[in-house]
């Protein structure tokens, strides 16, 4: 691939970026999408009137960037929650750090590179893109430490960087923990594993229990059931209560807080209030006309236990409540939106072993998924294209077509397949059994990155290269030197990747293609109005990975092919805009988990460091550079440093 | 090596060992000698009266093997803790599992490694060793179902003996937690990397900040000074002091308990009489003479804080007590015996890098330390020695030496390397930091495990192979492989090690060599009197990776040189008098750490078991066994269930 090619598909996706977001300003402004692009105003009852018709509707505007941009992380944690703005900062650390690698890479480094050997130089369209990676550095060279100092300078300013965001999120999850509103769930303590008495109830259990030990400050508890159908009737019920209030509210224009009723956890925010809700769900129950006999409730071996005071039920969720740590599982309960109910009947006993299934599961799906990759990477490779498939030859021969197929498809249909993934993690992350819906999706977080990273870039790197198989991983000291050969040939892929899946991805998520579809046939084909309650939360689960993937990505080729750097910037900074306005405009905060997301961004930037300077040695050893490869050490040797300062530092807060 | 320079070798350590153990009942019996085999009695201040000269004493008598039996685990844990019943009940697990091993291997799996191959059999007598080895099998036997079921058998028993005895150990951890008799230490919380005032003392700090977030339950607290030379006048003085004691007790021969202060640490029973120990100390440093230029005390960041109730001393100490996790760090004070004073002053903030300090350089030494071990591996190759050294050719000629050489020699040099090993480790522990000495001997014992691991099972292991270097480890794919050819090869070597290292051992740990000549140059050349206060207590860090190690060796060539079983047991059983005894008599109990031992003898038995499937599953492959490799995978898979069952079961309680 050359310069030329790099450049139409940089065209092709600049083109489709300001075709989907000129699209996106114009379809925003249409009455008829409020619900797709303002789904959290609509939530908020904040119904803007949208109905006149006027030109302006359909001219392209940048105003709701010049808005995204001017808005300040204090408004976003006052309207979105502190997750949001942590989502934010990892995209704020991207710029700057890829801002600072930039100016070092593509001044210092990238010269070093093209004039790197002795070599006639063609035109600058028509060179090959291999000719600004390090692959063009002769052997031995003096100017290696360039490339080191330029590896010392990001890191560096990486740590720097790393360090203050993760002491600013630190700070504002305590402010968020001491500050916030008082909130049921402070006051609550989830008990898992009560042990089966042998006559009586659980409930006196339970309530024997917790006023034999804890008696100065226990409160009340509400047992957990598990009623399958009759739930799901509740559930209904209660989406009509709240189209039905919101009529009203639309009637007399008047603002009807919605009270988002679980009804199995109490709302009141006073703890003085905090009572048995036992009552109220029989009640509930009665007015829905359910027989008793249909209202039999199945008792789980879970309660939420509520305390007199805050510190009361966090000294309960963190003490060893019996002898046998698997019975009288305590942790503090999740917010009311954050409980999985589903998964609270799940003996607590199943747990280990569901975490290890499911792991195992997902390292399995991880490693069979590598079949389509290395099918894609094939595609990449035009000659293996046309042996396969003869007839394509005279196509594939126009050399329009050519640079598409190289540059352009191989890219999609990977990024098609991995519109796959992220709910098979989350169905994993289910089964697994956790308790909050804040767990389940930071634990598919952690799975879906796990997997990213390892089928964009080391399957693409390994396969890529003439080791294609797994057994690489099997020779550990092997590692640096293979991935120092392999990286640089794969840079043009990772460019390409930046630009399709990243760019593209970016617009799609601004236009949110699916779902404008969606509300369309909604409206127009089934007939349906809009329904303000289902509004989605922040896809936290696929975003987060992606953009640390991206990070992963500029960390690990910066100094070896700094043209990946510029595209990486402007997928930065568009992300930045993008992902504010949504969060601003489209998705609604359900729950909040504290920036509990910040550990899992500041790991992954280690690991990518880590893995930066791990092919910066074998690259330094494959050119016959000790000098180089010795300084690279004490870095290594300092990032796991800082890595486990910063353990120490700041995990236990979060 | 043939069977008779095995019997050879196994005749002059039980000559060894009988003569030992007879001296040792002979030498016991002298009142001299009292200091050293007595040392715990001497201490409980229950002089035996021994002066009385009679034949009897210089005859051997077994009486002290049949009293070490008898004594019942009750009687153990009431006069020496928990800790002592917890390192017997290794070794019973380990009599236990390896009766059961010896039963199913001597007769079922010995026989067919014998007749493995249709061979001339020679006489036993002269047979090789190798013989009785797996790998006299021939390869794609239909026989090695017989090892599999041998394999299955062991590991079923293993679970189930380890599941009973983890419960049990945890049983007897709760009642020791719970009820033991009232200790100040119960109610004391260390409070380390108190942040500086910028005026005022720290302890204003302490005081202020304990009123205000324990104000219910905070009592008082006590700053912990460095006091330096001060410190060791007023150890000095504390000596004196008890001599005094002694020898007025001697006189009067009333009961006059000695009590040990630390002068830091209160020691009332009572928690209504706690109170600040400062006017304690001041008028003890006035006693000694000492003006208050000399006794200006330096303030560590350290401070002990006593509570009014045990549980809000728990409570304060697993709670996260302010908004940066590395300040006002808690922790449940040790006993007061259990203190390490000197390492208190450690600010807090070095301890997390002083930690990987000294793992690193623990693991240097363990490999460094591969340079001795290849250089005895050599000497048991006999060919090597005689080319190195040409002038030994004619003593090595004859067969007496030449088994002697090839048996006995290498373990001992061994030995005496390893002799230098845990006070290496031990400073590397004390360096690490840990304020409690259970602590640091609880990491010297994971240091000591580890090398010893390393460095005789699986240096000797893969040097002894024509692999011998580094490499085999960055290759994990081959690992069952390799082990499973160079495991049988080396069975020769374990099984002479048992005999020397094992059984030697047991024996000079019963005579306790050093102890005896020097205490016998301090009383003969010196001059100088017992000093009942210098009992050592049990060294844990030397002896249980010791057992652990003859364990490991047990599981692995169980079933592939099953000759090695009978030579353990009787390690075990010999072991089992030897320590019951040692610990009876010998050595006093300073602290208790409630047997938080166990768990490192509980997962380097689970390592063990899965080390020797690993190695199962290896030599079944080179056997070409593929349905015997295929069984052994479940085996795996339901070992490391087993662990994390047991982890999620058992470990929080320790």
């Amino acid at each position: 691939m050359n310069i030329f090619a790099l450049l139409t598909s940089a065209g092709i996706n600049i083109g489709i970026c300001a075709l989907l977001l000129s699209l996106y300003s114009v379809l925003r402004k249409q009455p008829g999408n409020v619900s797709v692009y303002f789904g959290r105003r609509l939530a908020e009852q904040q119904n803007r009137s949208l109905d006149s018709f006027s030109l302006e509707r359909f001219v392209p505007s940048p105003g709701w960037i010049v808005k995204a941009w001017k808005t300040s992380d204090e408004e976003i944690l006052a309207s979105a929650g502190l997750d949001a703005v942590a989502f934010v900062r990892m995209l704020v650390f991207s710029i700057r750090i890829f801002s600072i690698a930039a100016v070092v890479c593509l001044f210092g480094v990238l010269p070093l590179n093209y004039y790197g050997q002795y070599r006639h130089h063609v035109k600058i369209p028509s060179e090959s893109l291999d000719v600004f990676t390090i692959a063009n550095v002769e052997q031995g060279s003096r100017w290696l430490w360039v490339h080191c100092l330029a590896l010392y300078i990001i890191s560096c300013s990486a740590y720097v960087l790393l360090y203050f965001e993760y002491r600013r999120i630190a700070q504002m999850r305590l402010i968020h923990i001491t500050q916030s509103s008082p909130n049921p769930s402070h006051f609550t303590v989830l008990v898992r594993s009560i042990p089966w008495p042998e006559e009586g109830s659980l409930s006196d259990v339970v309530h024997n229990f917790f006023t034999k030990y804890h008696a100065s400050s226990y409160l009340s508890h509400q047992m957990i059931y598990r009623v399958g159908k009759v739930q799901k009737l509740m559930n209904d019920a209660e989406k009509v209560y709240k189209k039905v209030c919101l009529k009203a509210n639309m009637m007399d224009q008047k603002h009807c807080p919605l009270k988002y009723r679980s009804g199995l956890c109490v709302e009141a925010a006073n703890t003085s209030q905090l009572s048995h809700d036992e009552f109220d769900l029989s009640a509930k129950n009665k007015d829905l006309g359910l027989s008793d006999s249909t209202t039999k409730l199945q008792e789980c071996a879970a309660a939420f236990v509520f305390f007199k005071t805050r510190y009361a039920a966090v000294i309960a969720s963190e003490v060893l409540q019996s002898s046998n740590p698997m019975s009288w599982v305590t942790d503090l309960a999740p917010e009311p939106h954050d409980v999985h109910w589903s998964n609270l009947w799940i003996p607590y006993r199943q747990l280990w072993f569901r975490r290890i299934a499911t792991r195992l599961a997902s390292i399995v799906f991880m490693f069979l998924f590598i079949v389509p990759v290395t099918f894609v990477q094939g595609l990449s490779q035009l000659d293996q294209l046309q042996q396969a498939f003869p007839f394509l030859k005279g196509i594939l021969k126009k050399k329009f077509m050519n640079q598409i197929v190289t540059g352009y498809l191989p890219s999609v249909i990977f990024v098609l397949f991995l519109y796959t993934v992220p709910p098979t993690m989350m169905l994993f992350s289910t089964l697994e059994g956790s308790f909050s819906r804040g767990g389940r999706k930071r634990s598919t977080c952690y799975k879906v990155l796990y997997f990213t990273i390892w089928n964009v870039f080391f399957a693409n790197v390994l396969s890529g290269s003439i080791i294609s198989q797994l057994n690489t991983i099997s020779s550990p000291k092997e590692i640096p030197t293979q991935l120092a050969k392999a990286v640089p040939r794969q840079a043009t892929f990772f460019i390409t990747y930046v630009l399709t899946s990243g760019w593209a991805s970016l617009s799609s998520e601004a236009i949110r293609l699916f779902s404008l579809i969606w509300n369309f046939t909604k409206k127009y084909i089934f007939g349906r109005k809009n329904d303000p309650t289902s509004v989605p939360s922040f896809p936290y689960h696929t975003e987060v990975p992606r953009v640390l993937l991206f990070g992963l990505l500029g960390f690990t080729c910066a100094i070896l092919a700094p043209l990946i750097l510029p595209f990486l910037l402007v997928y930065f900074l568009l992300g930045y805009v993008v992902y504010r306005n949504q969060i601003l405009n489209v998705y609604v905060s359900k729950y909040e988990t504290g920036g509990r997301m910040w550990p899992i961004a500041h790991n992954t930037t280690i690991f990518s460091l880590l893995l930066a300077q791990i092919i910066a040695l074998g690259v330094f050893g494959v050119k016959k550079s000790p000098v180089a490869s010795g300084f690279v050490i004490p870095l290594l040797i300092f990032t796991l440093l800082f890595s486990e300062y910063c353990r120490q530092r700041f995990r236990p807060i979060f």
